[in-house]
């Protein structure tokens, strides 16, 4: 019979990250393209399949999230390969035109340097047609609509690096088919690029034709590059080192412990981190003091900014609905500082008298009522770039909401803060941020400023 | 080789309602007890354990849920088996002393009227002691420490129920042997009987020696049910007439549709129901104007007291998280009419710039500096029971939650309502009430009276 | 945020049929594209991901399996659309240039006649470059590495039939930019086309690129569609009847039984089918009389051929592993008669001292060494295709398996019938009718043909 | 409101070993009651009721299984406790009347040596009612209708232990009320003790009316018990050895591999152990040479008879369902030299050409047919206590299938050797063990007693 062990294609979504990884089996082998740290999905895959997974490619030192490689090789005993033009501490270096087999299918090293130095994409070629590329997984070099990041090794390289992506680009990855389908290692939402389209996958005859930075001149693509402006959250560094030199090992993770009000008090004491995953009105509507709102879609883009890796960090809902799942953001950042959660969820805390903070929020209707008040600060906490290229609510002051703990001293103390991002969630960020620095009259606005555009309200430019 | 295929005992708890249901099965044959309407449960033990059911037993006609029975015999053409007491529209009416063979298991009818005429009990024995019962299936008869309610057929019955109850405990089921297992059909937090404790299963000789109700003499024992204050909710008559004829089946459950504002708008124009069941604080931190605040935990407690069975329900939250298993009480109540929820969750709301109302809330704390206000008007809203049995906070006036609605006449519009119950859950749905009556000056109070007494503030008894 | 609700895109893959399906969404909206009859699949993803299924397109009527379209608008009441080429007596008519939106996403129906009059396309396009198809269903029209079946219409519509499907390749599909990402109906394995390559999805440039098809002049394509030979079980009858007029409705699926020996009996006696699911080796090494076997993975590809749609079927099993999966198949090509499986597997028959059969097996050392032998019947049981165009066992007779019970005549009784196929799984469906036909000298060749080319084994073209 | 955060109470059962493990939980924290080492389950259930697993008790040493007690706490960090009566080598020890509170639920101490001397039971008091014992936990002291074994020390012990469990029973167990629920560590069908019930729990009463070994004088008692002849298995060893030492850490198990036919011939070039999980008729109809045929339900009694803890195991299956549960077998008896199973299952094998056996069956039939021939030797390989309490077929010798590769002098080269048991699965545990010594003329016998037994056929006593 034909087709019982047919070849296996996965595209697996990191939620937040928008990272996208692969597992791509055959024959009862696999391959897995840029593993995450919690590996249980692709183990799941594979013993689904009855795959064996040998090869872990890595398309580059990724610096948005833990790779999973070694915890990967530790769980299934593969090899890792990755560029041989960065001096990791682990797995075996390629160059180009190397070749592995995986069942019969055929992964091929192309090298795509401009993101960063040691860049490669993977081609994919299958039996019934090896000399055409079948797909190529090209990691942070090309997206859907967008290309990579050439910002991270500072500002003197700018140049060198926009050069050799675009090089990689129309020198290597667009001389491929058309037809040849591009994987690319995120979608649309990541930090590594502001402008990737919501697609799951492209193709380069699609991106050709629809990318508009592939239209660009090599002078055009590198003054676009070097003008980029994308935030670079703090917690990049620990990636970058665990990244080249290995995480730590998970092995079977801890659980989370539920904790009681008295630990969290005991905890809190010692320094801890308490999260408050809810949503910004929930959190307005009561919460514990000097806890941080973070959302919990929201995790992934923030707590990189605000959390450190050495105190415990403890999660406060209201019915800890999904916590293992929220759980799985810190442990992709590498925060395996997170303890555990309170047991019982918020009610645990007011149930038993402790104090309950609240936060004043507003709508839009109410901010168009008082956005004449003298003592009024408007503060908007939306990205540089959203500030830059699109319009404000008047009267507003812009600090981007992962500069604000480093530029307290440009929000005044004495005035009444009134913070909006673009629906209401960040903005609990920022409030949070102000909240611990003292900061008494805040107020939170509730659906920022899409609420205000949709009403038609006046805005500036 | 002995052993490959076990007994099957299972205790499924439908939560809130502190439902227990059984199934039991042994050489691919099973009975279940007193199933619930949504039987996915049943059918996986049984398909996991190659279990054919064949044998539905109800206790009695219960009113406190839709039972299942015609669901499960849909699904697996089982026979229905109930007391030949009550004109039932379905099933086979059964009397003392039937007995009924499943595998090599053997269920023996015992009447025990009290709770209802029509009550019965289940013996079960074993192949290996078939002479000595190994346990009772109990019904509303006994419970963990407490018995079933006598008042369900109106006041005047209440003496002649608690006789007939009296003697089906003395007479039947204390008489069986002390060892024997007793399984009964609620656990505690139900509302079939105040104070049933928290143990899963328990057994005769346990409950003569702990249970309080047992000790009495007839005459006592008829006084103090005569005197027992129990609440019940209006939605009981739904599921007398529907476990009396059939409830509608379900069959393959609709899926719950994700809803869109605008469609949210028409729905409620059209009276929909907009149940918003998040946690208090949450409520209070920013809601949709004239939704009502029942907490997912709160659900099989409270909507059978405040929503109809004619107009769409749509439910609110924040991120949807467990929406199909916050949907489930509403099937177990017989709630069809539940359409759907805000696709999105409620940011998708306050997103477009729609109006958000808010709900002042108190700290125990805050209370306690105003508790001498003129205009202040405390509202306990705890069951009768406890307002008579316990302690209250000074100044308060006590209107059942269930009972609001009808007594608005109590509750003045003129002053400052501050609403509390036992932790501050239940306070919403009395405010959500009030707010829909047009009270404007509304307070709800946070952790309650148990906040109130952890603190060691003064009480009132 | 960005990116909180990302395009959902997931092929769902019916193992066996090697149908393809799909599910599509964008902001709480989805489509489904050629859905199949067990549904759960669909409403999951939807579920997880917020999604209301709005709507289910069809690109033909499809023969191999029943389409769970009427299924799913059951379930959430959304509306089906196929060509306006058929008078289906369900769903709406669509024709070329019409389009939907759901969500951001559009559809658009391209009629691509050919594998049916009725045949369409659906292009997808997404809100950053509507003019650029980015995907396309083609449904039965192409395939990676092959396009679909012309011979369904009869003899004499072929080339009619080819000549349409020529040209809606030609004018339509290969006018799609080469960047296009194509979504078949079908992957290998299907009966649908016998040499469709192993690859989830494929784009319009990489097949111009390798589709043998694609390259053959208006001529060569006729003649290579008339000459071609596919196996068209007869269940497709039941299918093109089920397919246009509408299936039953499933709704909840009935569990499958635990069946005990006693109630076997009496089925067979009844003229139950009894389908023995386990391995050629598993059957030979015993099994109960008259029954079929026919391995877990071939139910897709045999039932169709050798089971009737009235009477029961029971399956039999060892340990009943995976049983409801199973199920499935006689689902998906409309079975409904299937009723249960044999409680406790094939070793409740043998427990109890009923008769049972063996069945004898050779290796093809075995068949080597005795391949002269005078009474040697060899059967060749594999497909047309695969004995016109590949080699054979010297001495071997050919029939394929499906069309054995209607050419008996040709399998004489008076010798020693040794039976191979591909590698040994089909011969036993073969040896199965033989044996209900009364031929009592069979032996199955265990390995087939597959087994006998590794060793080298000398063949005959 | 009242009931949010109820007792659990869940009975775990691992299958074929009969041990019931348990987790008992209350207001956050949770006790587990000799735990099995795949712990995953008592994770999932901590982690569904927002419980901190705080205690983990053992009974006794377990001899039996690989206790779970390191694991738990490596991944929750618990404490463990055990009796001070045995040097154990991790944990903390504990005495008659020690009591330890989980959330509001209280675990006593009892000393209940007999099974071994440092052999503890746990009673579990609930708030409600503490001075009453609620359940107790009796490790193997005492079972539904059946006592420990005595006999684990060797026989000169026999006599003391008897009389210390005699003890343990009647001046401790026995005195508790008899509506204490009882809950013991095995149930019917383990290797700890024969005549279990096949009831989940039982009571003191209950026991105190059924046991037959309660109705015993000491004296009768002690007679009984020196009597008794339960097998011992070799693998004990290792779980004493690990039981008082603590087992090695599993942490997240590793990945049973997929293992190509060529992976596997270079395996058993080096020892490797080939364990063939299907049915003795699947292993009848063809296997791999020298492979042992333990179905996958009898994989807990006989692996620890046949297999070494050294070289390599890999599974063979036919279609690779329930693979991982197979392995946890494995797991829980400590072999972590579990390594793979055979890719694409037994059918691999075969359609390679590689070398396949068959085994020859009979039914009852054509054994009653041939039993007078004279070459036969008819082999009864069921339990001493089963040959010299039941019946048997005529003309059978006795060797226990565990006995079996010690006593090969006993098992005559030139006969035709037809070997029986219970059914007809351990039969070929048997065969494997003969074939694998060069035995060539052996027959098994499908249905066993059983069948011999149903068909009305001859016995002897």
């Amino acid at each position: 019979m034909k087709g019982d062990i047919d070849m296996i294609f996965e595209q697996i979504r990191s939620e937040g990250l928008a990272h996208y990884s692969y597992i791509v089996g055959d024959k009862n082998k696999a391959a897995v393209i840029d593993p995450r740290r919690d590996i249980e999905v692709y183990l799941d895959i594979a013993s689904e399949n009855d795959l064996d997974i040998t090869h872990v490619f890595e398309t580059h030192r990724n610096e948005d999230y833990v790779i999973g490689s070694v915890e990967l090789k530790d769980a299934v005993d593969a090899e890792i390969y990755h560029s041989k033009g960065l001096d990791f501490r682990y797995g075996n270096p390629v160059e180009e035109g190397d070749r592995f087999s995986v069942g019969t299918l055929v992964f091929e090293v192309l090298e795509t340097p401009g993101h960063t130095d040691e860049s490669i994409s993977l081609i994919l070629r299958i039996p019934e047609s090896p000399q055409d590329p079948y797909m190529v997984f090209t990691g942070d070099a090309l997206f859907a609509g967008d290309v990579g990041r050439t910002d991270l090794y500072g500002f003197k390289e700018r140049e060198r690096l926009a050069k050799n992506l675009y090089e990689s680009l129309h020198d290597k990855l667009l001389k491929l088919e058309d037809g040849t389908i591009v994987c690319p290692a995120h979608g649309e939402g990541s930090v590594c690029g502001e402008s990737i389209n919501d697609q799951p996958v492209t193709t380069i005859g699609y991106e050709k034709r629809n990318n508009p930075l592939l239209d660009l001149s090599l002078e055009e693509f590198i003054a676009v590059k070097k003008d980029e402006k994308i935030h670079r959250p703090p917690y990049f560094r620990k990636m970058e080192d665990y990244n080249k030199n290995g995480a730590p090992l998970l092995g079977r993770k801890n659980q989370l412990d539920p904790i009681s009000c008295e630990s969290l008090k005991k905890l809190t004491e010692e320094e801890a981190q308490v999260v408050d995953i809810r949503s910004p009105s929930s959190f307005a509507g009561g919460h514990i003091p000097d806890s941080i709102n973070i959302w919990r879609g929201g995790l992934p883009f923030f707590i990189g900014w605000v959390l450190d890796y050495d105190d415990p960090i403890i999660l406060i809902d209201d019915f800890n609905l999904g916590i293992n799942e929220a759980a799985k953001h810190f442990t992709r950042l590498g925060y395996d500082n997170l303890k555990g959660y309170l047991a019982g969820g918020f009610s645990s805390w007011f149930k038993e008298g402790n104090d309950v903070r609240t936060l004043n929020i507003w709508t839009v209707h109410d901010l168009k009522g008082r956005i004449e008040d003298e003592d009024l600060f408007l503060l908007d906490v939306r990205t540089d770039k959203v500030w830059q290229e699109e319009a404000h609510i008047p009267r507003a002051k812009h600090i981007y909401i992962g500069d604000l703990a480093n530029n307290l001293e440009d929000v005044p103390t004495d005035k009444h803060i009134v913070i909006y991002c673009d629906t209401g969630f960040k903005t609990n960020v920022a409030a949070s941020i102000l909240l611990k620095n003292d900061y008494e009259n805040i107020t939170a606005l509730i659906g920022g400023f899409m609420a205000w555009e949709t009403l038609g309200y006046p805005v500036e430019e």
